[in-house]
């Protein structure tokens, strides 16, 4: 529906070429018209779907539930947690009219559910065989942004929430770090985006946890996107809510909650990891269309055979579980086609003309980093599976291999200072010595921000060392880069 | 998580009943704190997820694609379509807060979309070739009510809205007539509802639409539920929004639309088309749990055996494609699990003591009007899902013989009112003079209302005649009934 135009390089500017790629790929675009919103377009949506799919699927093998809650939230329901209304305040959207009439309590528009959904955890949890109860919920939040990005940061955007309550600190933090391990999981073998688990800081955890984690994904940029959070709430919104259950000794408590979520974040961090200046690179799980047929005929005699015979393939390989489009829209020309798939990420184009049918095989391409190679028809499915696969995999290496030469291990600040110069991002372990006040510090000298703090056997381990600003004592090195 | 409570007969009260089934089953619970809104249990959530899976397989069959449109609309925007504003004025919900600061304008929270995608439309459709246009949002709406019942009527719902531009006003009539067909077509074959097809009377039509459709299914207290509209739009929303297209013959012409949609109120519909007082009596098509196993025993060394053969079914009808549960709670009686999936709907349950292990079969009760019946072992596969098969069109054959035995053909007004008289309804199909003021003069007279002119071809075609209120020429039959 829009008229093509060029891809700004990611060497001239990142940022431009981040919104080009979307705008071509016909993902989806700013609204405009309602502040920091954005409309998200049949293609850009499929990929939501396909990710919102997957993830569900792992919820669901956890035992997890999904269930509904209102959009709007009791202004004094976020009042009950002090930190939690400390955070969400500034970013909130009000409903101060209903049905013609002011409204006696304002509502919010929900940043996040966890104190609507503990009220009514609190009206369900008796006793511990309640317990553990796992809840996710699909939904749209909305945060006033001041400065938005589509996908990034939006002011609404489409998430999922988990929230769950245990009888002990010790389930629920091995139930937070169980999800972490699931976003990781999703994260590389999905979206083949490698990422480093960790533990936030004080000053950069959720308002309300006791102690957040995160995946922190490096772009192409050399800055860190955090893709998905997950929270040890301890006891923080059981005791604001009043969610108590009688213990096997009969004794009442309060339950301990986790809370996690990934939005349609995701989406951006997908495209930032692999898209190239052609445009958008899918990896095969999750690209609403996996591979493409484009018959090529020059005399009208030929093409009812070519495209015959495309029409033959594809009902072999839909059959065969692959997501595929038969492009034989007449009066447009292949290379416009190859264009318009290549720009909206389309892993595998196949193309066939008469020396193929001649030959009998398929001629297949990767969207990147491949040569011409031929597929004889009667290996089709497999043939086309495994290159899928392949390009899967080549597609986390490649990220992994980009994030490797990209990631250093310092511990002098004029280094530092060289790794993060003229808008430059890397990352950066290095060691701190565990106070807010060098972490912000740090932050207001480089912008700069301690993305997590690495758990361990992620082959970023250390020992105790000094801090790489005050030369402090610090435990271990921390993970910093610039961030979205 | 809740302490079982009697069920309120039908006959007693039926919207105690109601109430009752939707409690009972875990499905819902009004959010009280949240005015008019529920929250969505996962027992209830997992019959959406069946209805949304099932809905959206279908409207893609029919080359729609999903997308996503900002929750807050501009109040502008409502106000460019006349009709549709003062139809949702009195309804809407108005965010006049962002980020701590008064917006310029303010904006509503969307009742439903046609006005905020009428803007997009415009900037996406330049030419005929972008027709016809076919958008689905899967999106929650909120609209101001003053009475809300849990999923029939509730301030926030979850819906689709399929929103499509076409370039005649024949393809858009079509295609809104098509959505109409699916809707039965879903209606009738997965939620086991009958329903009549029909055009709704001016007063009763979507504020902004040309005509509106709609799917009526009759509950069981003889009321009808509207349970999906579809909506010629006519260009109404094509001038107020300037969405034009260059013709083929390089004319620029607004393009004509439709909008259609169905809701969580399909929940509602279901639990009264089919529960029954000893609970919610679910189709299996729309089942989260279509079968479940109970194993019986008395002594402790029977139990590892019967469950083990238990289990060992359990996969087998997995395998099959069956949605299965085994409860092999212990601590709980066989009564009580017997009693707490009756409550749940569970259509079929399967139970395994000692002897029919020696037997070699299964003992196997559908949820309503079922002899007990036996399944050998090796044939479990086959006949559960040919039970399953049956329920499901027993239900149907049940609903649609209380439709009929409902349904009457009157033509004298004493016959009309002792139809309705105290608080009772049934469908009536009787002529109308076809002027607004004969039918809010019935409606005020009875509250009864005119649900739809029904279209032909369902069995309730009709010659012209008189008036039943007024004596005045007559074109066909209408469909009466009180409504929720």
């Amino acid at each position: 529906m829009e008229e093509t135009q060029k891809i700004t390089p990611r060497s001239q500017d990142y940022s431009e070429w981040y919104l080009d790629v979307i705008r071509e790929a016909d993902l989806a675009e700013p609204a405009k018209v309602v502040k920091g919103c954005m409309v998200i377009k049949p293609h850009g949506y499929a990929i939501w779907e396909k990710i919102q799919a997957q993830l569900d699927r792992m919820f669901k093998a956890q035992e997890v539930q999904n269930a509904y809650f209102p959009l709007f939230i009791p202004m004094s329901f976020l009042q009950k947690e002090a930190e939690h209304v400390e955070g969400f305040s500034p970013e909130l959207a009000v409903v101060t009219h209903g049905g013609g009439e002011k409204l006696e309590e304002p509502y919010v528009v929900r940043p996040t559910s966890e104190t609507i959904i503990g009220h009514f955890f609190a009206k369900w949890i008796k006793s511990h065989a309640d317990l553990p109860l796992l809840i996710n919920q699909w939904a749209n939040v909305v945060r006033w942004e001041l400065r938005t990005r589509m996908f990034l940061r939006t002011t609404e955007f489409l998430w999922q929430e988990g929230h769950t309550a245990h009888a002990t600190h010790e389930d629920a933090m091995a139930f937070a770090r169980r999800i972490l391990d699931l976003y990781a999981e999703f994260a590389e073998g999905w979206m083949a985006m490698p990422v480093v688990k960790g533990i936030k800081t004080t000053s950069e955890k959720f308002a309300g946890a006791a102690t957040s984690m995160s995946i922190e994904a490096m772009m192409q940029d050399g800055k860190a996107l955090q893709s998905g959070t997950s929270h040890d709430l301890g006891q923080n919104f059981g005791k604001a809510f009043g969610i108590q259950f009688q213990n096997d000794r009969g004794e009442s408590e309060f339950v301990w909650q986790t809370s996690w979520g990934v939005s349609t974040r995701l989406v951006g961090g997908l495209i930032m990891t692999h898209s190239d200046d052609n445009g958008l690179v899918l990896p095969p799980r999750l690209a609403p269309i996996q591979a493409v047929i484009v018959p090529i005929y020059k005399k009208e005699e030929e093409r009812a055979l070519v495209v015959e015979t495309c029409a033959r393939l594809k009902d072999r390989l839909a059959a065969a579980g692959v997501a595929v489009r038969l492009d034989d829209r007449q009066g447009k020309r292949p290379g416009d086609k190859f264009y318009e798939w290549e720009r909206k990420g389309v892993p595998l184009r196949l193309e066939i003309g008469p020396r193929d049918l001649d030959k009998g095989h398929v001629s297949a391409k990767e969207r990147v980093d491949a040569e011409r190679s031929f597929i004889p028809f009667d290996r089709i499915e497999d043939e086309v599976r495994s290159k899928l696969d392949r390009f899967q995999s080549h597609l986390f290496e490649k990220a992994l291999a980009l994030r490797k030469a990209n990631t250093l291990v310092l511990d002098q600040w004029k280094d530092f200072l060289e790794a993060f110069k003229d808008g430059e991002s890397r990352f950066v372990l290095a060691h701190w010595d565990g106070t807010a006040e060098t972490e912000a510090l740090i932050k207001e000298e480089t912008k700069v921000t301690i993305r997590c703090v690495p758990l361990p056997g992620q082959g970023f381990d250390s020992e105790p060392g000094a801090c790489i600003r005050t030369g402090r004592p610090s435990k271990q090195r921390v993970l910093f880069a610039k961030s979205y």
